[in-house]
């Protein structure tokens, strides 16, 4: 059985859930023009999304994050060490890529139900 | 048991199967200068490899596309949308990134068997 | 059971084994000028986390390289046709993004154990 979530419109999803792995992408909903508010909103996305889905972010297994200016890592870094779990850190890799409009950021996110 | 369809090279594969997923991916086999185009027809080699792994695309979970112009980032939306199962949307991510020669358009998908 | 493999800092995992599958990324420990050479010792690192894992690289489904100059992906080829069980190819992506510091590649394995 494969379930989805709906996302902003009808020809994507928000995360898809099957085999009792969750997919799931967020990004800020408001596209404020701080690395950091946008990564720490696309995070407490992903943390809505992922209890909609029955997990949560101790279960995540492997996150990649999009982001637009890679010499702001370290902003993206410090909106995800103030959100991680400690005790169950991800897999994850930041990549410097473009993004439409004024996202700074997109994160997908694979994780366990 | 892992299964693997044959790429355009010995050194890689166009898609593995295993424990009931596929994992695909696809360029555009002619190098048109049109986004439409080559989404299009990237899309229609995903729906070849997936029928010959024994799935097809309402069993798709994740779709990353990876584009080099975000700026015709709707071109790409144009042929997703008409290609899309409307009933079964995967979730998608659209990156904008460097791609090989006269690429415009590279597609990851995971889908259930 | 979710099992992590430390990485280079507390708040991400190297990899992380789930269900049958690791999923793991490395780059190259010393940051060569050479996209040659820093392909070649990023994917002994992989070599290195898939025996922690369990795994090897004859059961890789899925490798998405991330380089930060598509002209030279010839170097990255040349590595990774050197390393590739022949008889067994994964599912690649190459892609072209912008990476930290002096990383040349960087490179996320999806394998069965």
């Amino acid at each position: 059985m494969i379930k989805r979530l709906a996302g902003t419109t009808p020809t994507r999803s928000r995360a898809v859930i099957h085999g009792g792995i969750v997919y799931a992408v967020a990004t800020a909903p408001t596209k404020t023009p701080s690395l950091y508010e946008q990564t720490r909103d696309a995070l407490a996305a992903i943390d809505r999304t992922l209890a909609e889905a029955g997990s949560n972010k101790s279960r995540i297994l492997r996150a990649t994050v999009y982001i637009t200016d890679m010499a702001q890592k370290g902003e993206m870094n410090r909106a995800w060490d103030e959100w991680v779990d400690p005790a169950n850190p991800p897999q994850r890799a930041c990549i410097g890529v473009a993004l439409e409009d004024k996202d700074l950021v997109e994160i997908l996110i694979t994780a366990a139900v």
